[in-house]
């Protein structure tokens, strides 16, 4: 077992890491980080629980610590939910020393920092090597995608493996959660719709491409096509939905994209690593799916699910489905998490 | 004042018919038709209510009729709220004798049917002679488009007078209401979104362009661009979201663009119909609007509101907004009021 | 194993049926009917799935029959999630050979028919040797109450053991979810509430008094107070919330009652029913719960939980709760599931 | 035309204030007052407006002031919509020289303070002389009660003149909007209500009574029977829904109990106030009304709807009602208008 601690354990997605951890074969949960004034509390104290799962006992005692490399402890492996702000600040002081598998926006971006789905591109944790030489860190930092990010990406993966993709237009319907816990006021929502999140679409259209890009001698090459997002905030407590249209460079047969979606698998399928769903992408054919409040969940929220794949008539090569993945498990805990397998698996 | 009637008065639409004429200035609500099950009844008894608003006291002892040619008696013009299984069947009776202002899918893509937006192409009343003449009728059918087709293509309209449009993607975000009253049980919509509204996508993909097109010669050739739609029901009552993508042929100035909305009129602007609104178009700055329950009611509902007009950097002559119209207001009752409007004051 | 069916099995009460008894280690599920639109259809295709659970695999192939006990083959006991009129007339027709578990009302008041919790009256199970000599049947009928009485009753059952009550006033804020899949339309619910529930209010009266009533020489004596109920619908998915406000007929200390609460176990405990919950009422001091999303799914939908126990200062010996129950699970199916398994253990 | 002002004039409760006052006959809206960091700019650069209404283009450019006597300028009576904290502070300060008519809690109690509706108490006006008298001030304070509770006192009131009541258990049902723009996270609300609403039970118990009391030499005498309040949060945007049990100390006739409350009607009526509704109560008679959506904007919001009025026969001399109140506009702004308008009136 491999000790871990949660950098931001009492907000939403804090939470989450802390669900999925419990009773996890290889990682103990042993650290609980907060701001300081939830340092010193037990944690059943510091935290307000907004899930609908109860809290785990195993974590209602713990203390919780300063979110300072000084207060965490023997752990290895630090799970970061911590705001961008923050993030930006300490992620690399903690990188001195531990692991951070990070979900925050902060390190994206830096050249020499693996933003990583492991389906999609295990091989830019070659990048952490670069990173420690460049730093002189002994840990390192591995950072996920944003929530609707990764859901789109790994939709676009079989396909960008198969065809070249020349367009891509997605117009996402995302769950409130994403907001975190006090996000979206119920006035903003109810009966209602906000078609806007502050820098959302911006991410979708840079994470994307430098996912699928390629790792050339410690440089991401970008992916050379054209993501367009319109984000949009609907009346939905978990789960974004994405209408995505995608224009390929050639011809293609429908069938074929189905097959390769469905039969898509990535290392952490070969690998059997403990939150890898058995398929990433799963594909159904009701006319009225997916939905996110029916399909959410699948496989843990650890697949996203894709439904309408039709050929889109209006234009030559062109293509369109709608897709739901869960923000918060697949596309944010979830994520940190199956990258810290994945490493422990390939690295440590 | 023109007397007037509805057929289809106990539904959704046909309440939203009965609270637009209620006070209309030019208009005598005088005959409401239903199904067999309502009809003798006064309406009161016959209908419940849906609307926020409460039954106008002059239609609450209006005797329903069957809709049938022989039951509406001394009117002009019917409004037609029928459904479009039932439309494709009477509205060709009812207009041996009367003018017919529907709101059913049915007749739209009749090659001697116009299909109309007073402020897009009022032009295509000139369909009606050749209808006339080809079916022996005294009377004649108007058609409106679809809800989410009217607000896109008032939208679309100022840009096309002005650029040459090569793609548009549509995404939309519907309001329960457009399915009627009992359309989306509660079970499907409450923490969720349904992605497929049976035959939308198509309505918009056509329509569009039928409207935009040019009357030659009594026929109608479509606009030569193309449109690709993606449909999806939220939680929202009343007012539909759309995200839209245009690609044009050539370079454009964004601030051009948003003039061009901002000061686009038409035919009833300029006639001064009385559900006119001043201005079809109206462009927010804000950037998290327009919002479904924020804009929907904008000049009594009859206005679209665009926002989040901005340049798409993902693609060459490309931009991106997002519009909200009342579907049930603008996007049906109101449109086929408006276009009575504009037939009593050019053909009548 | 015993041998079940289930009756109205495409409903949503019907598929609770079935995703319960999925892995029930007594109960083995081979039949399933429905209208006769469903017959002759694998299950897969007849039923539209509305949980957000998959449908289980074992169901998927079984061939759907006709609700007619000349079709169900090989069961002993049949789960009944019919209409009340459908109830009424086929329910005694399966009696005459099997076992009908109903949560349908229609025979819930019949005086030889056992209204029970199995946890608040497992005594009335002897009403069935009556109801068989009555009726000639080798089978028997066996009820559950209303979704709304059940949670009700399971708090009010451990107070009435150790107080006497004077009054009790209950205000319900209902799941759509209790309407059936299409009951409450979404325009119906959205930024809205229902304040009307029909029969509803009458059952929620009725029932509480007769199951916490006496069995007395095979006649039910009521309890000897009164209930009133005010009954609403709110836009929530699952999950029925009560507030309760009693009366009793002496002082009492409020950390009695919360004591009472905690420790009441029934027969279902005692026998270790595998449906049972551990504590069939479970009591927080958040003073912001219960919750339905947060807090129905306690104890897999089979515990009700109880918060703001408080003394009512305006009357003497008074006091209040709210409570949350599940009302397809705990209010319906696993009602019914639960009166079959403590009738397997103690009749059978 | 008296001029006027509004504290608070940035949240939700003042943008009511202010769109009820726009085109008021006899207030002249000249004063924006709220917090130093809105202070010194336009009201339109200072307030996100809330409503689903434009900002009045009337108060777009008057500089916001510091919530300080010496900063309001010119007015003679100041609308207080401040926090209670704040208001605890600030309005003894304002009433030395000016009027204030506060929707805030802080002075509600203070038994020198009139606490006013003025349908139900006018005559507790006379405390304002005391007021002015003991505190040695120019101006005064007059209150309106909690949202909640004015909308169940309207409806008490014309029970109360025609029978002695012996008890009341009111259950609420009340719109995010009471708790401010901000108050209620859609995560909390979407798919769920909130159980608990913090001092919320106590206003109702004690104002109640308190209104309903006699003013006897300077003395309010509350009004002797118990009232006992559950309230609750649920997903409706604007309207306050409340099921009420009322205990009568005698018989009654149920059609003479609808009768006082449809012919109930007060000072303000009587005086032709502006603001006052023509009925205060208006019943409805169908089974599923009143509903918020449906029944808040009754009168422009001023009017209670009440329905479902019934016998309770689960006790004696028993009745049962459920009401709808717009919380913002009776139950806050317009209650504080009302309040003033009556003040002009009588005093000024």
């Amino acid at each position: 077992m491999v000790n871990v601690g949660v950098l931001g354990a009492t907000g939403m997605v804090g939470q989450r890491f802390i669900e999925m951890l419990e009773n996890h074969p290889e990682f103990e949960l042993t650290t609980l980080a907060a701001s300081s004034r939830s340092a010193g509390k037990p944690y059943s104290e510091a935290a307000n629980w907004y899930l609908d799962s109860e809290m785990p006992e195993s974590v209602r005692d713990i203390e919780v610590v300063e979110t300072d490399p000084s207060s965490v402890g023997d752990v290895e492996i630090l799970f970061s939910a911590l705001p961008a702000d923050i993030a930006r600040k300490v992620e690399p002081r903690f990188a001195e020393k531990y692991i951070v598998a990070s979900n925050a926006s902060a390190m994206r971006m830096e050249p020499d920092v693996p933003l990583v789905i492991p389906e999609v591109n295990p091989e830019f944790l070659d990048l952490i090597e670069l990173q420690q030489k460049n730093r002189g860190w002994d840990g390192f930092i591995v950072t996920n995608p944003n929530c609707s990010t990764i859901a789109l990406t790994l939709t676009l993966k079989p396909i960008y493996d198969n065809y070249s993709i020349r367009r891509v237009y997605v117009s996402t319907m995302q769950a409130v959660s994403g907001a975190g816990y006090s996000g979206v006021p119920s006035m903003a929502i109810l009966d209602n719709l906000v078609p806007f999140i502050g820098g959302e679409e911006e991410k979708m259209e840079t994470e994307t491409l430098h996912l699928l890009g390629e790792l050339d001698e410690g440089v991401v090459r970008p992916a050379g096509f054209g993501v367009s997002a319109s984000c949009h905030r609907v009346p939905v407590v978990d789960g974004h939905t994405e209408a995505v249209f995608i224009e390929l460079e050639d011809e293609f047969e429908l069938k074929d994209v189905r097959e390769a979606m469905e039969t898509f698998q990535g290392l952490p399928q070969k690998l059997g690593l403990y939150s890898a769903p058995e398929k990433p992408v799963v594909v159904m054919d009701e006319e009225n799916r997916p939905q996110p409040r029916m399909d959410r969940d699948r496989d843990g929220g650890m697949a996203v699910t894709v439904g309408r794949l039709r050929e889109d008539a209006a234009f030559e090569n062109s293509l369109r489905y709608v897709l739901v993945g869960h923000n918060t498990i697949r596309g944010a805990a979830g994520a940190s998490i199956l990258n810290a397998e994945l490493i422990k698996e390939i690295i440590l």
